[in-house]
């Protein structure tokens, strides 16, 4: 199909308390009120003016500490196999994330965010602000998930993002 | 700060009825009802196990035909400048797009999907089940998105996707 590739890059870096992937929290819902921070590459000050004016931020991201992927994984939240984009794993083909989190603050190049449930020295490659009208679809059908979403203040990860590839990691379970 | 570059390859391409910039709906919401597809690159079919349980999906893509950025920009929902990450234009240092759509089958490695606000032939980068309790924040405060969100559905783009760098495009509007 399209095998060209595209280059992106990092336009700063997430920091967060979790410095190691086992015991981080599954997604926003699992880490309300966790503080973090964004430090933005000055370079690009002035693309964050009026961001102040959003109560919530979509951050993209590169999985740093992804490596590999397999198209089938069981993810912490159940028990079975899914396809890995019915999934919000890691590791897949393009380790991109998508975090909606909180902003409480900007502070110059530095954005005071909360509900974090990225790693330390992650790589950012988008902000965009959160607009309900686009974002928010607050009763859709959920799939797999819905049998489990609701434990997941509970759970905190293992080894999701630890390295090994395609067929390399049977056990591990991925959000 | 990080100067390292991450680099995808697109795991399928998107289809639409928009093939030319000039006329789209600016964002899904101006976008109701219209139908698209995503092919899927048959090598990941595997991957897309289990996606039909979900009624939304996100899609994540190269805005392919965006060329160069602004850190400020006028959108096409407002008369004043905005700084990009406050935006959702296509222009952007690294030029990702996220579209929360409406999954309305799944044949094969072909997605059918509605609401589609993206431009034929984009390269699809992921797709992530849309989950609530992850992604839905309804009340959110959306800064000078509050002030115009509701002119959606009547917009249209001009050609915010043409090409011209940062300082050559100082009339042209993106979302």
């Amino acid at each position: 199909m399209n095998s060209d590739t595209i280059t992106f890059r990092p336009i700063g870096v997430v920091r967060s308390p979790f410095t190691d992937p086992v015991g981080m929290p599954i997604q926003p819902g699992g880490a309300r009120g966790i503080r973090g921070e964004v430090e933005v590459d000055p370079a690009f000050a002035a693309g964050l003016a009026d961001l102040e004016e959003f109560s919530r931020i979509i951050l993209l991201y590169a999985f740093h500490r992804s490596e590999g992927y397999r198209l089938r994984v069981v993810p912490f939240l159940d028990d079975c196999e899914h396809g890995v984009f019915a999934t919000r794993a890691p590791r897949r083909p393009n380790p991109i994330g998508l975090s909606v989190v909180r902003l409480v603050g900007v502070e110059g190049c530095r954005l005071l965010i909360e509900d974090v449930d990225i790693l330390d020295g992650t790589p950012l490659l988008d902000i965009k602000p959160y607009v309900p009208s686009f974002d928010a679809f607050p009763d859709e059908r959920t799939g797999w998930f819905g049998r489990t979403v609701r434990e997941i203040p509970d759970l905190r990860s293992d080894d999701r993002f630890a390295g090994a590839g395609p067929g390399e990691c049977e056990d591990r379970r991925e959000v």
